[in-house]
């Protein structure tokens, strides 16, 4: 495993600069990508299997765990994390015209489009091309410094965010997230396909919303149905990485702001995560 | 309300054909609305609140009622329509190299990009201006025919797809389905907003997922929140049509390829359903 960032120097001081390369915009790239250890892009076929709200509790984990996180949410069109983790207001930029990444906790920096939008219910209507634009935006033009770990939420899809992100950031890893159902199952065939003709190296598989045990009689009752995702990275030759349970706490803890992982809760949740958090790092 | 078709003649017999117009496949298109009474947009803001499961569910409630129901599946990323109805093989062409829609029962006809793909496991990578061309033929190169209703399920967001349905389906209303939590209704707003910047009428919104009755204790669970639907309708000025109580024979039934609506069920899933299919028809 090596997961430490190189500190390289922190940004405004030479480190992020990419001055003296043929085109500005690679050279930024090159340069940010330089200082982050482990690119790890979350990716779901569908949408709807709780990849941000995975993200986030992976990102807030592993900063939890001392690691140096950035969180990136290339999600143009349903930004959600910014939300999730409680962030507020725009992101500023420093002297070098760079953004500066909002912080939370001393561990986690966090870029999200909703801190770029003044109205947060405004529609992002843009085509493709211009789409590709802003996501290398987020990677050259954004101050994120030496890091650990770079988790970037994909947009759901085989699309061009997707795309433009596994073209962007070279040297990244894919999590593939999704539910146990057969509807779902049909779109991570596709998204390990997407990845095998990308290029784009598949760390692994997890399942979420799995087995939700009943708060009132503590039945346990298979909403999306069970063992979908594990049976389906066996076949394709994918790692599995776990499974997470269903809990309404982590519907409600996001959309307070202050995610399960981040908090004191204890639980077959935070648990589950913990050992889907530890494969990951001890596979890289 | 004006629900039937005009019946202006079948396909094949000069009523498919757009000849003498100077762009052939902009004619196409208008000969093919023009023979569609109303055309729904079944849009959400964020995936995997039930969109696909609902517009399945909706074209088959029409269909089971008489009306000549069409329905479409767009979301080229993630297509899962035709496995929902239990749909195999490959679509054919007729002699006016026109593709003819997948018949289910007597009344509704179904064209999803699935059917249209030798490898259903495969990708579709595809950037922004390559979609646009292929949902403009699957409106002006599809025998559509004389129908009551065309249900479009788009997929989630406000990209391209939804940009270009929204712009070839000329005289379209759109619903927009969600579930109850707020992560999803900061996408529903988007969503809204979206409508109104291109000019898309909206019919109204739809929460889905609702309240879940433990099946072993009958305990009403909320597994994403509750209301939140309601009140961002009433909020936003939006016509809200009903919620629908999340029920696992809903993602069953769909895997099995035989939807809820389609069958015997009965229950509050199915009631609801119906309620929101005539407050649908009665609106229009």
């Amino acid at each position: 495993m090596s997961v430490k960032s190189s500190k390289n120097g922190p940004c405004g001081t030479g480190g992020c600069g990419g001055q003296g390369t043929p085109d500005p915009q690679d050279g930024n790239i090159d340069n940010a990508l330089s200082k982050i250890s482990n690119k790890l892009i979350v990716m779901s076929g569908k949408g709807g299997v709780g990849k941000s709200s995975f993200s986030t509790n992976l990102a807030v984990a592993l900063a939890g765990k001392g690691f140096s996180t950035g969180l990136l949410d290339v999600d143009l069109h349903g930004p959600s994390i910014a939300g999730m983790l409680g962030i507020k207001g725009l992101l500023d930029i420093n002297e070098n015209q760079q953004v500066i990444p909002k912080m939370v906790g001393d561990h986690l920096k966090v870029v999200s489009m909703q801190s770029l939008m003044t109205d947060p219910d405004q529609a992002v209507i843009w085509r493709g091309p211009a789409k590709t634009g802003v996501i290398r935006q987020f990677i050259g033009e954004v101050c994120w410094g030496d890091l650990d770990f770079l988790v970037v939420d994909s947009p759901p899809g085989t699309g061009d965010e997707p795309l433009s992100v596994a073209q962007t950031i070279t040297g990244a890893k894919a999590l593939i997230i999704t539910t146990p159902q057969d509807v779902a199952l049909a779109d991570v065939r596709k998204s390990i396909n997407f990845c095998r003709t990308v290029n784009l190296e598949l760390l692994g598989l997890v399942e979420n919303m799995g087995p939700f045990a009943c708060p009132c009689c503590g039945e346990t009752i298979e909403l999306f149905k069970s063992r979908g995702g594990r049976i389906t990275a066996e076949t394709m030759g994918v790692t599995y990485l776990g499974t997470l349970p269903f809990d309404p706490q982590v519907v409600k803890t996001c959309d307070a702001g202050t995610p399960i992982a981040a908090g004191d809760h204890r639980g077959p949740f935070v648990a589950a995560l913990d050992n889907v958090v530890q494969a990951i790092v001890g596979s890289l």
